[in-house]
């Protein structure tokens, strides 16, 4: 019989999130009458905006056509996309990326999880704890780890502790180290790199010969313009640093699927007997052999997120959610707990009352107050005693979220 | 520095796609007045069906609207989809598939490429010569071959002949062999393999624990009744094999990108300690970790190739691409060639005129009649000697084409 990739059996058991639609499911069948607020999953819940709608419209119609009709595009994605993101995302922050630097995809958790592909199986990995748990995993199903140690860990991962003393953003380690993921703004801290921090991190992975996965995919809800967007921002990052960035949270594209890599070309890395070789080469082998590109409707939905109507609206729609990130905080502060995130991020990070553990307070929420958040033990060790809320949903849902959570617990 | 993934190396360097599209530019810029004719790529060329156009068009508008906007959806796809599948391609041929047997997924190139992940590092995979490149890539990209022997082949890989003496259709083979690719109809041959060929593989497959991928991306264009589309309507086979069908081919989605994977909860593997795992729960795993599900709006469009006004339309689609592979067929038999397929598929696989290679007969072809074909050895060293023409493009095109080829060769 054919043997399995045992490397599976090493995940923990229960994926988060549908742990806590088990969890939901049976609190709401036992209290029909309950109507449960979820502020848990970073799901988007504004519409699309009408720029977007617009030029996906337009872009079936084309398909219907036999003279507009689109059969197989370029893996790496149209030109009208690929060059709206280095306008919009890049040059306008004084950053020169190339044509054939952006990898467009159907989305930031695919390419997250396939980077690793690209380097050698004995690369050591370092992620920040917690994390977002893709990282993670898609190393432990290639094979780079050791056992689960029970409480969230495996064997052969470096872990970088993100806590209340470093502001939620672990300095580079001391170990070596060849890959590592940051995400900034993080999920789900919520904390942001500053300038300062992210150029510590270049200077050591230059010196190191290490390789950053910068993960940007809430980089539009950044509101300070003093933090930089883009690790290239940093000198020296193109050397070091791969980033990649989502349509899903800037554009409400959760449910549409588009998102991007850039992988610079003075990025490389080396074999066994010392020759360089670009990683840009090795990403676009992998796209172009285990994928077909993007929808191309999908794709003219996201330029549209770029066009003059587009930005306007959607950058609303960011401001929208980042209004109810800044109620979250505020009410919850007021009702006496200690927050973080929330300024530069979607996500509010707070500790839960009395050291409790994060599925404890997982439970008293949902039972006292019908609200759901994720604990922060499901984003590994480092998260136990923490609970993230999402800013996404609805401002009277956010409203009648903070009234329930003042009437339980202040 | 860090070190790359080096069994990327032995992949040959030119992928076949991009060297045809490097030559017919060569040609055309210098011979600017030359009008060619592409029947290379097996790229769909008429526009989506009214019926499709009209689901995507009433999937955008949704996205538009609050009460009705979709985040997030489930990774293995929705309800309605894996629905329709369920009813349309499995029960009305009396093969019974649970919902959560399938997997949408945004594409079959995506799907077989990914597939090896589940397996062992050291499982023993077969692949037919000529073959689809995507199976034999995606396993030298994980490391499970040696070096490439500069004529198409692997060291490791085990390859099965498909040529005019078995019809195209290979037997099982004697050495043991964990997981084969099989694809009929065929891409490239235009083999289609019957009854008694698939029980002899499903037979094969239990008797010996094998696992087969069946890849049935080009079902639809089979047109003889008799003829299995499934490789579930063979008895057995829920426990050896996987099969993938794709929307790209039969409902015109190869710029729109939707597809999906069966595997039977019955399908298992093994690990080293002979404990017996579900292959089905291994790639649920995979699938929900490194995918995050297809755009709604490609979902609906996927539906609607199921309705009755849509599967009447995607149908005469179908039909009109094997007219012209019988027009293809007629045309090429009487300029003298030697020709196989296009009954059961839509690709002709012919004989290059005495034995010529296949590279050379692509540059006679592109030269004395201005069209493009697919050189039979890109698909490995049994396809030397071999040439594909695809039956997608308009009548027009088609006619010219077979016009031209008349003049140059008969």
């Amino acid at each position: 019989m054919a043997r399995i990739n045992e490397h599976y059996r090493k995940l923990a058991a229960g994926y988060l999130f549908p742990e806590i639609g088990r969890r939901v499911k049976a609190f709401s069948d036992a209290n029909p009458s309950a109507r449960v607020i979820r502020l848990g999953i970073g799901d988007v819940t504004e519409p699309l905006a009408p720029a977007i709608i617009e030029a996906m419209t337009e872009a079936v119609a084309e398909m219907g056509n036999r003279s507009t009709f689109k059969g197989y595009g370029p893996e790496q994605g149209y030109g009208f996309l690929v060059d709206a993101i280095r306008e919009h995302d890049y040059a306008s922050r004084g950053v020169a990326i190339a044509a054939d630097e952006v990898f467009v995809s159907d989305g930031s958790k695919c390419d997250s999880a396939n980077i690793q592909e690209i380097f050698d199986m004995g690369a050591r990995i370092a992620v920040t704890d917690p994390v977002y748990p893709v990282y993670v995993d898609s190393n432990v199903m290639a094979g780079r780890t050791g056992a689960n140690d029970g409480k969230g860990r495996y064997e052969g991962l470096v872990y970088l502790d993100a806590n209340e003393g470093n502001g939620f953003v672990p300095a580079p380690p001391k170990d070596r180290v060849d890959l590592v993921y940051l995400c900034s703004p993080n999920n789900p801290t919520g904390a942001v790199a500053t300038r300062e921090q992210l150029t510590e991190w270049v200077n050591w992975a230059n010196q190191n010969g290490a390789v950053i996965v910068f993960d940007a995919a809430y980089e539009a809800f950044i509101r300070d313009p003093k933090l930089p967007r883009s690790i290239y921002e940093i000198p020296g990052a193109k050397t070091c640093a791969l980033e990649m960035r989502s349509f899903s949270k800037r554009a409400g594209f959760t449910g549409v699927r588009c998102a991007f890599t850039v992988v610079p070309k003075e990025l490389q890395g080396t074999t066994a007997s010392g020759e360089k070789v670009p990683f840009n080469a090795l990403w676009s082998r992998r796209h172009t052999t285990k994928f077909n590109g993007a929808s191309y409707i999908v794709q003219k939905g996201a330029a549209a997120a770029y066009n003059v109507k587009g930005l306007a609206e959607t950058q609303a729609q960011v401001a929208f959610y980042m209004e109810n990130a800044q109620l979250l905080r505020d009410g919850l502060s007021r009702a006496g707990f200690r927050v973080f995130g929330g300024e530069h991020a979607p996500y509010i990070w707070m500790k839960t009352p009395n050291g409790v553990a994060s599925w404890d307070f997982f439970n008293t929420l949902l039972e006292k107050a019908n609200v759901v958040g994720t604990p922060g033990s499901g984003f590994g060790a480092g998260g136990e005693g923490y609970f993230r809320l999402s800013a996404f949903n609805s401002r009277e849902n956010v409203q009648e979220a903070l009234d329930r959570i003042h009437k339980a617990f202040a």
